[in-house]
């Protein structure tokens, strides 16, 4: 029994597929009114079904995904389109692999269109499913989930409070920050609404839930945490913000990097004045009439994101990584360098510079791999593979305490194979853990 | 007699390489004695003669350029340190060639641990072999070489001035603001003195060549204009800032980037404040004592680098690439889209979003190609590769004026063959002009 539903759910996800390359509107139509559930289906799959065609063009030089949006399916429309980089097309000579880290993966979509629409903003602070989530001193409100049977460990979540939950709080104080995040990628809208098609009039409810981040001051914070008991502010912001699940942490990097901007960027850096808060929380305006501030598109207006590099160091003979540690680090840990970018300077640049000015070790061809967010509080980690070619390590003292050559066999008995006696790495959740695996890895595919 | 002469300097070049490969310093530090120019002549030569031995490495673990850096041959040292990604060592199994775009190439170290030795930096200041470049309202002062002959074009260059030429001018006006850009890159260092290899005294001169950049007030800069009759300052910035020699366009992208930060953040954006600037112009101080910006490290002390993507979408056929203009631009021009990296992004979604938002097509793979600085005023530019799995444009008319999808003929005509009836793209000097080129030869290799 258990053997026959996979194979028919098998053979309808295959329809499904073929329809949609074929362009066979009606039968899609048709298929997904008797069995909605097959877009979900599909998506447990990794997508595997609805992926591997998303480059055939019919006849008329349309895509899958062009002739879902076009009859209207937005979930088919959505699932080809979130695929993000899984697969490299063909005809991409370089196959570079993309990478998610955490912190880069997020529930919503931030429909930066709505910043400008007050209207709508407006409408949606006050609608009962819009979800907001609360910051104190930019640590977000987070409850405990699940471990009430013994077996299942309990995981650490953002609280979703509702209008009726920040309404009094909003109204009573004058500190607090309020930011549009973005509404809920459609994977769960119900089908049959989206396979309808039409275009929503004016006024009508188009069923997208907004996401705000609200910051509050410590009064604030102290009243919810005594009124909502299973809550509490996750701090220090370092490893903490580490515990959430992978989806929520995307939203929080977001919120907190443009609510640390509001906290540390209150005054008109061009002239000192007071500021106002406009486009959902993304822009800052100067009061004062004759500011430059106001002539023209100005960086101060908007939030800052710091680019720093972070950047495994290969030893000239392929086999040795370069890792260091700082004092502040807990004793044992070691970990890839990292720096920030200058003004006037590329990655690969800055990469070479810093490795040179911290270890002494001089730095030759440099490849990017990935990046990630990091909300501390506003920077964005550019991972690479950075292959020296000198070998004595000088360290600067101010900079670091300690950095060494650690073998290939050494690395992996710490990553793989769990063994930390003699040193061990960040956790998974940081890039430079994934950037030494992905050393590890790729050498072993030689 | 040209054909004797080259083959000796081969030779020549041959040994000092095998010298340097098994490092036998005697060897080595002899034949630069005889033939000094041996070293330029390798870097006239792509630096292929002590290139390809980089990763090589001894019996005693050292790869050629240990060597060069323990016997004191600064000279070697920084010819093989300096090369950059130009090779990918055989160990990576991912061959990503690095690009260098216009404004990513500099004359200059940075060196930024002499930004805190103040002593150092004031005696440079007065030094005279020191350069100053120098600012009005953003615009580098430059004048027009060569061109005296017929056949030979001019070219714009930095007016590289001393302590004697400004003197004057930094007593006695306030509004001037002083940046240490670093110290010119060693290659014509004497030979000798590199090869002695002894440490230097306390109060010895370094031999370093420093740089300044100085910004002066409207009024300081007309008597500049006045005195130096064949000097003048760019304007506007673009395109005039794509005129220089390309060694120089890094040293502006950093001077710039940095003088429009202190133009624009004069006072402290947590608290309001006036600020002073130290450490060389790289970190500004608020004086209000009590301000929150003075207890631990807040990126409001130091310069901003805003991150940009910049993409080349491929259509999903892999044979057409969509291009898009503004309607500032000049009548016929088409480029890759762009914009920046939002807080909590990465770079990946920040060209999905970007290329949904401006022109409705969804964005599936992505790969980082090269990055640019681009100092107008501070931004930095990551070039990517985009697929789309859509391929109906819905132009965002607030953002964009048109968009098209370009068959890679139409780019070839317009690119290679220099047909530039139906539209044209940016110069060369532009990371969205590689990136373009990137994707019409990645796919010549087919």
């Amino acid at each position: 029994m258990a053997d026959f539903g996979k194979n028919l759910h098998r053979d309808m996800v295959s329809q499904l597929h073929n329809f949609a390359a074929v362009g066979d509107a009606a039968k899609l139509k048709e298929l997904l009114s008797h069995s909605p559930s097959l877009i979900n289906a599909a998506g447990d799959n990794g997508w595997t079904a609805l992926m591997c065609d998303r480059s055939i063009v019919n006849k008329s030089w349309q895509t899958a995904l062009d002739i879902a949006k076009f009859w209207g399916y937005k979930h088919i429309a959505n699932l080809l389109a979130n695929v993000k980089g899984g697969q490299t097309p063909n005809f991409l000579s370089n196959k570079v692999k993309e990478y998610e880290n955490y912190f880069g993966l997020t529930l919503l979509d931030r429909r930066t269109d709505k910043r400008t629409d007050s209207k709508w903003l407006s409408k949606k602070q006050s609608h009962p499913t819009t979800v907001y989530i609360l910051f104190s001193n930019l640590s977000p409100l987070v409850t405990l989930s699940g471990g009430t049977e013994s077996s299942q460990q309990s995981e650490v979540k953002l609280c979703r409070l509702y209008h009726k939950d920040v309404e009094q709080c909003m109204n009573q104080t004058e500190e607090s920050t309020l930011i549009f995040l973005g509404v809920e990628l459609q994977f769960h809208m119900n089908l049959l609404a989206a396979c309808n098609g039409r275009v929503l009039q004016e006024d009508e409810e188009d069923g997208l839930v907004a996401w705000f981040a609200l910051s509050v001051d410590s009064a604030s914070a102290e009243k919810f945490k005594q009124k909502h008991e299973d809550c509490y502010f996750l701090q220090p912001p370092m490893p903490a913000l580490l515990q959430l699940p992978e989806k929520e942490a995307g939203i929080v990097a977001q919120a907190r990097s443009v609510l640390a901007w509001h906290s540390r960027y209150r005054f008109c850096p061009t002239c000192g004045s007071a500021t106002k808060i406009e486009e959902g929380g993304y822009k800052k305006t100067c009061l004062k009439e004759e500011c430059p501030s106001l002539q023209g598109v100005h960086n101060t207006s908007y939030p800052r994101v710091d680019p720093v590099v972070i950047m495994q160091v290969i030893h000239p003979d392929g086999n040795h990584c370069l890792l260091g540690r700082q004092k502040r680090f807990p004793p044992g840990m070691f970990t890839c360098l990292a720096g920030f970018v200058e003004p006037g300077e590329t990655i690969e640049d800055a990469v070479r510079r810093e490795v040179e000015e911290e270890v002494g070790v001089k730095v030759g061809h440099v490849q990017y791999v990935s990046c990630q967010p990091w909300p501390m509080p506003s920077s964005l980690m550019f991972g690479c593979l950075a292959v020296a070619v000198s070998t004595e390590i000088k360290v600067d003292k101010n900079e670091i305490e300690d950095a060494r050559w650690f073998s290939r066999e050494q690395v992996v008995e710490v990553l793989i194979k769990g063994n930390q006696r003699s040193f061990f790495v960040p956790p998974s959740r940081a890039i430079a853990h994934q950037l030494i695996k992905h050393w590890i890895g790729m050498n072993a595919n030689l």
